[in-house]
């Protein structure tokens, strides 16, 4: 089985999809489209828009779809439906997060109202995700966020706070010691370190 | 298991989880939340945020978390893991356009831009969704979104195009007839039926 993963060639919405294949070791073709070519292949695609997920005669839109399928596939998504439905709730609360991010600090075009919604991210609505996170993930034995073993959700959320910290605040993570285990934990797992180290987008 | 759904005494994002109950015929704690309670409350939960599914010691939050793990549950999310995908791509698909109603049109305080976001929303926001919805469910047989049967895509979809219409453009439907039998379908499932008939919100 084929997999094609069409993107930018950003990290973004399609990064966590090519490190979930890095840490399943699941080859996959990296179709990463350069913007010129954007405006003519946007209007071929059933929604519009990328990330999507390809093989066999099959598309999958929806870059939390795509997250979700191949985590299912490659067992990265928990032991049992309650751990998987946990995964499903810190995605989708990061998912809350990044889209704060988007509208208030990357998409604001105000540079004054810019500054402002990059200020509000950066003194309240990140550190009270990072406080809830730091506390789910002290209250679990080990580095990760669900269960005992690195899931999607992990990867997920550290490639998304990598992302928006180093967009905002570099120093955002001080003070929380757990998520920043989680964080160096999946960075640290050999095969995403070897796929970060070679082919991580600039 | 005894379940409990938390949420306000509205439709809004809880009401699809009320509807997955209800069409797997399973009994829940329907507890509906006095505004002036909500104060107090929001403090002790985890995440600050209803709806919360609660049963034994586990509490889940996120709204699509709790559908699709009371869809799982109940055998509501297709035959295989393909199937379970496509339901979260549309569900995901559909959460973007209530962003879009909610950003543009719900919270958006000042009229005049309100007005504005309103008619773009009617003009071609949500044109655009039906075109692909209704061309999605064209191509399947029957009246369903994904394989045979109902899956909580039918519900999630049914149930937010029913209250954005509502609010929006109560004809906005017409010329979308794929569509418009998906949504007949779900709300004449004879438990659905019941359960809005004798408890929906106003």
């Amino acid at each position: 089985m084929a997999y094609k993963l069409t993107y930018f060639d950003l990290a973004a919405r399609g990064e966590p999809a090519r490190l979930i294949f890095a840490a399943a070791n699941v080859k996959f073709v990296d179709n990463r489209i350069k913007m010129p070519d954007w405006p003519a292949l946007k209007p071929t695609l059933e929604w519009g828009q990328v990330p999507i997920l390809q093989f066999g005669d099959k598309t999958l839109t929806q870059s939390k779809a795509i997250y979700r399928y191949l985590a299912r596939k490659f067992k990265l998504s928990g032991t049992d439906e309650w751990e998987s439905s946990q995964c499903d709730e810190l995605v989708d609360a990061t998912s809350d997060l990044v889209d704060e991010f988007v509208k208030f600090v990357f998409k604001e075009p105000d540079p004054v109202k810019q500054a402002e919604g990059k200020k509000n991210f950066i003194t309240t609505t990140l550190p009270t995700f990072l406080g809830r996170i730091n506390k789910r993930q002290m209250d679990n034995d080990g580095p990760w966020l669900v269960g005992k073993s690195m899931t999607w959700a992990d990867i997920v959320v550290a490639e998304m706070l990598r992302q928006m910290s180093a967009a905002t605040d570099p120093t955002a993570l001080n003070g929380y010691p757990h998520v920043r285990k989680m964080i160096d934990a999946v960075f640290a797992h050999p095969n995403i370190k070897q796929y970060v180290d070679a082919s991580r987008p600039s």
